[in-house]
């Protein structure tokens, strides 16, 4: 099976479509899949996780790097460029399975003679601050090559520029740039070493922005020359003393390893994590290939320090300001939870270190506890702007509120952590600051409430929930269901605490001040509305009032559309007053709590809600997918799981809201199509106890298998038409209680279990 | 002092203006002030008070009857109407002592005779149902006069055509025309009847929809020729049979008595009228003409029947459905209270007839109780739509909240009710409905509030305050006021029938299954929120994030304005996000609440929100020029009340929201006048048990006289820079108590009082 992704030719329309698509990274750096020649103008990007800039009353994003892999190439006086030069060939490659992308390009010199071009370039897993770019060149005839290569400090910048003082200088053969940011004034250094192994004239040029080295070869007919470049990065948010020492260090250390070494020492990374991860489909090519691209995806912008999560176009430019949203507890972690709880930790731990910026937001709108950030950075101070969107029609900005009215954040929050401690079994998150998050998302919850005397009940009012087009409602089913399971997970907190940890449950009831709010969280707990199936169509109302909105259906719906870029939601949008909804809502909810729900109210919402739904988000499908694999039609969560499964493939999203640019890649989709695989179809659920193994595979798949991790243990599972076969590590310390055609079932350390299955089609 | 209002020359673009401005009827009819020739291009309108139609999806709105007055001349063959012949002279008078309108016109024929034409007509205010016209007319030369004079059924509709199965016939010299509304099959039947004393040949032409006299006169150079029209008006709300019968009746009965004794007749009612209400400034002869104009404006359409109450653009016409709005209560009622509370008891009745509407209203938003329509009609509905704008920029029905959230209207009628009943002393109200009404809008509130257990209070949440750009907010000072004083009238009430009418009580109680809630209302009155003057500032924060919103100024906004016509509020609106406000709202309450709070807080909130309000609602202006009167600054309030009491004389009012007309009368503003006179300047301030007069009258006023009736008992107040001279009826049966210069001061039956009083200027 093929493990690469290919583009034939260069067109300028698909120029930033491909940026995306090719994107190769460390989770340290992510860098865009653009050419060597290219500058901002074709949106390079080197993006560094997890530092921001904010230059003036722009919006706060994080920054690009100068780009340390600039090299362009002259024959005989003519630049050679993708965009200017005629092509004979151009190819573009990633190899998903080591994160190599690699391009091939023939040029055409308008002498006649033809020039032809390779280069590889990986972003180290074994040392992310480390870049290796290996270049080799030839021609059909005898030439004067000059390549230009460096560091280019001009970046791209959306709200820019973030970069200041820039600094360049030469020592020992290694080149550097060095700047700072605006806001911070964090130190943001890139070193480049080379290494050269034919004769040519060298010499550095110093412009304002960069720094470059000319080498000028002689060129013989037929023969290749190859060099490679070391490009290391390094921030004064590193540990390190000084970034540009550490960064020059790393370059002459890179030079003594040599290309292969370090290269190796990547790839060997990358086997690491696919041994973790991989899923091997049989009978379905492009399902297999599209969602081991989705997996590239995640595992290439993985962060390496718990400060750090994944935003929400993951580290492929500064599109949503690099801002972590939802995405990531809802639609990235699981993926992590279950096939690398140390990336999932961290994910989880960078709610605990935001939990400050929490706080802030809910005192800043009058309430207790922690408010999460819709638009979390590196504070937690909540980078979501009041006026999010411009009207198309006005050019005016639209006030939004995603920021003020999206609470379902911190429930979100409290699941994700939940989640990742029921299945990792990991308690000691709990000690290290997650029950306080947890705790404090509830008291948040609590003094967010009202109380309905009338009805004697509480009430969740004035919220966004995901379906981000109803703003400001009453009762959302999907962020009362959030803020009821917080509350639960609020109680069992305290309830481990108090049983196994009586020293640190004292301390920190004493030091938030809880003593009070337990009382508050168990009435609540009790008194809490959730709204209910209806009894004759089983249909969940979405919020309060939804049923009393215009019917109207979606195709109707786009008929009314004036601009292409108008936004549906807010105000005056399209949808707002009828029942057409931006993205999965209650079928969020009812994957979430599938438990909860019987068959029947699941297929009943899922038949209402799915032609009511735009999919205005990526995040959409796959809850879709998920749902219809619950209820036993893999064939319906089929064609959700492909959308979400090639959302980066295809580059079939919406572009634009309002004026604002959105493009990028999408975590949560490939996330998403992970869970589709094996939480939908393959039909795992696990919780703190068991793991439920029901699959639904769709008719062409003859197989799914995967590895697992599940409290500490590890399992392979192989799913075909007719037997589940479940396989426990050797390594294992603990039995695996699985529970599969509605037998609890134990497999013991290195044991093997093949059972047979059959499909209940029944229920469909 | 002048009591005539008139326009010379004929233009075009000022007929609609002229319209509403020379305005005439008697509360069960009103009829725009255009020329006898006109039709509907003109916008004639002889609107029926509480008689609504709907046709298909359209907006209901009140009906008009067919043009019993439609006249026309021809002079030699040759039409003569002011739009389209050459005019000598042309002149157009109200008479508002008398409620007479009067056109005078000179007539160029191309022939160049000149034709000399002059009408007067009243709606009788004796005899509701009838109206009387004379119409005198001459010619330089002799000439053949051809008189076209009937009933128009071709009338002018918003929302219409109303009129159906127009039927038409002629009895015994009186012809006649009937129809039938749309919706509710209402038969309209109009009946004409002349009177002429001079020789001509008459025949009588039947079309579609008229059927008119055709009257030939030879007419002799320099003679004058004068007849009467008497036009009856009966629809089958009227208590009688046969409204077709009963109109012929009633023109047979007109004849009979003749035109003198019938304006006779009309003319002793208005003097009634003004007996009662009439002011006298001395010293502005600007502000008396146009108090007077405002009061005539207000008594032209006070209602007969308590069934119907005062649309917020009068009678002039379909304009805002017809509906009526909390203006009635809060901008109307207070000056027939305190000037004729038998007409105020018909508006405080029409809302004990519409309760019914108002339970439905409750019930469809999910609460109990009594919510009362935003825009009320016959039956209590709400004629207000969920779209009640249209988006200038995209041509789109904008979502509005103007009906599901301006809650403070069921507060607005419990406040006009327990007014009435406080200043008039009328307990019958009580038991006659009232009662009940208070105890359910009491009941409402408790249901819709929401009680925050976090914080131990009860709030009122997603309202609209009077300050419409600034949609669904919570904790408005203005709406939470009106609830609590809505909780505590409903608590005096039932403590007056408990003590006072104990089997009515227990009736009523039980009817409504009333015992828990009244447990509900005194706890919701002990605990609900009421915001507070910033210690510092003073200033009393509109609503819940008031002081968060861009705090821009007037001028600056409206250079953002993109469209003459765009809505400043609802999603997008210029205003929505920063805090420039509609209408006062904070001020509002500070006029109705005005005892208690300190002269600081006043001033302090007038001076904070003076300049931030757009005063886009014609209700606006009084009620800064009351606070400004009551804060002693009655120069600042003059230019206010100025304003509020020329609104329909100069025209100078919105005519457009979003793409919606909006013209005709201000009765709201006519009432505003009133209130900035009496209970501003004159600082006349009445409770249940005394009479409190603090006046601050304007420089240019030398005095100001009026008389006033409280609780069954008349005085004439009349004030002067340094005295007030109070003067009880000789036919009042208990003394009046009043509160003068800080002192009590009995005035007994009879008595006059002439007290020095000196302004008190170091408080401004």
């Amino acid at each position: 099976m093929s493990w690469l992704i290919n583009n034939l030719g260069y067109t300028e329309d698909k120029t930033a479509h491909n940026g995306s698509k090719f994107l190769i990274g460390n989770g340290y750096m992510g860098y865009r899949g653009t050419m060597d020649e290219h500058t901002k103008e074709q949106l390079v990007s080197c993006v560094l996780a997890g530092v921001y800039d904010k230059v003036g009353d722009s919006w706060r994003e994080p920054i690009n790097a100068p780009n340390g892999l600039f090299t362009t190439l002259n024959c005989d006086g003519e630049v050679l460029t993708v965009q200017s030069s005629q092509l004979e060939k151009h190819e573009q490659v990633l190899d998903i399975k080591h994160a190599i992308h690699t391009r091939e390009t023939i040029f055409e010199v308008s002498n006649g003679n033809l020039v032809h071009l390779k280069s590889d370039r990986f972003f180290s897993l074994d040392d992310i601050h480390l870049v290796g770019l290996q270049l080799t060149f030839s021609a059909v005839q005898d030439c004067t090559i000059v390549i230009e290569t460096g560091i280019d400090g001009d970046v791209w910048d959306i709200n820019g520029p973030h970069l200041s003082q820039l600094a360049t200088g030469a020592t020992n053969g290694i080149i550097h740039m060095s700047a700072l940011t605006q806001e911070m004034g964090y130190q943001v250094a890139v070193s480049e070493a080379i290494e050269i192994d034919f004769a040519a004239k060298q010499q550095i040029i110093t412009a304002p922005q960069s720094i470059l080295r000319q080498i000028t070869v002689e060129a013989t007919a037929g023969e290749e020359y190859t060099f490679n470049k070391y490009v290391s990065v390094f921030t004064s948010l590193d540990s390190v003393e000084d970034a540009g020492h550490a960064a020059q260090l790393s370059c002459h250390n890179a030079l003594k390893s040599g290309y292969d070494t370090l290269l190796l020492n990547h790839k060997q990374q990358w086997v690491k994590y696919w041994e973790k991860a991989d899923i091997s489909i049989v009978g379905d090519d492009d399902a297999q290939l599209a969602l081991r691209y989705s997996m590239y995806h995640l595992l290439v912008i993985a962060p390496h320090s718990e400060k750090v999560s994944i935003p929400a176009r993951g580290l492929s430019g500064q599109v949503y300001k690099g801002a972590v949203f939802w995405d990531t507890e809802m639609f990235m972690l699981p993926f992590f939870v279950y096939t690398n709880p140390e990336i999932a930790r961290r994910l989880v731990k960078y709610r605990c270190h935001t939990l400050g910026g929490a706080r802030l937001k809910a005192i800043e709108y009058g309430f207790r506890g922690a408010y999460y950030a819709w638009e979390s950075q590196d504070t937690g101070e909540d980078a979501c702007t009041l006026f999010n969107i411009t009207d198309v029609f006005t050019n005016r900005p639209m006030r939004t509120y995603f920021r003020d009215k999206q609470v379902h954040i911190s429930g979100d929050v409290a699941y994700g952590l939940w989640k990742y401690y029921t299945l990792t079994g990991d308690e000691s998150i709990l000690l290290d600051g997650g029950a306080e998050v947890i705790l404090e998302c509830a008291r948040f919850f609590y003094s967010y409430a009202y109380f309905n005397k009338d009805k004697n009940r509480y009430e969740i009012l004035d919220v966004t929930g995901p379906d981000e087009y109803h703003e400001r409602v009453n009762n959302n089913i999907f962020t009362n269901q959030m803020v009821k399971y917080t509350l639960e997970v609020a109680l069992q907190t305290l309830d481990l605490l108090e049983r196994k940890y009586g020293e640190e449950y004292s301390k920190l009831i004493n030091q938030l001040n809880y003593q009070a709010d337990i009382a508050h969280i168990h009435e609540m707990n009790e008194l809490l509305y959730m709204p209910q199936p209806d009894s004759e169509s089983l249909v969940i109302e979405q919020f309060d009032g939804y049923h009393k909105l215009e019917d109207v259906n979606l195709k109707e719906l786009k008929t009314r559309v004036i601009h292409p870029n108008e936004y549906y939601g807010g105000g005056n949008g399209i949808a707002t007053s009828t029942k057409i909804i931006k993205q999965a809502d209650t079928i969020a909810m009812l994957n979430m709590f599938k438990n909860n729900y019987s068959h029947e109210v699941k297929k009943a919402n899922w038949s209402y809600y799915e032609p009511r739904t735009e999919h205005g988000s990526s995040l959409s499908h796959c809850l879709y997918s998920l749902v219809a694999a619950d209820i036993g039609n893999a064939e319906w969560g089929y064609k959700y799981f492909m959308k979400s499964a090639t959302i980066d493939l295809t580059g079939e999203s919406k572009q634009y809201v309002g004026t604002l640019y959105i493009g990028g890649t999408h975590p949560a989709a490939n996330g998403g199509a992970w869970m589709s695989a094996v939480l939908g179809f393959a039909g795992v659920n696990a919780n703190e106890h068991q793991i439920l193994i029901n699959p639904k595979l769709p008719d062409k798949w003859e197989s799914i298998a995967f590895n697992l991790s599940w409290k500490g243990q590890k399992m392979s599972i192989t799913i075909t038409k007719l037997a589940i076969v479940i396989r426990a590590d050797r390594t294992n310390t603990a039995t695996l209680p699985f529970e599969i055609n509605g037998e609890a079932i134990e497999c013991q350390t290195g044991q093997e279990l093949s059972l047979n299955f059959h499909y209940d089609r029944s229920i469909i």
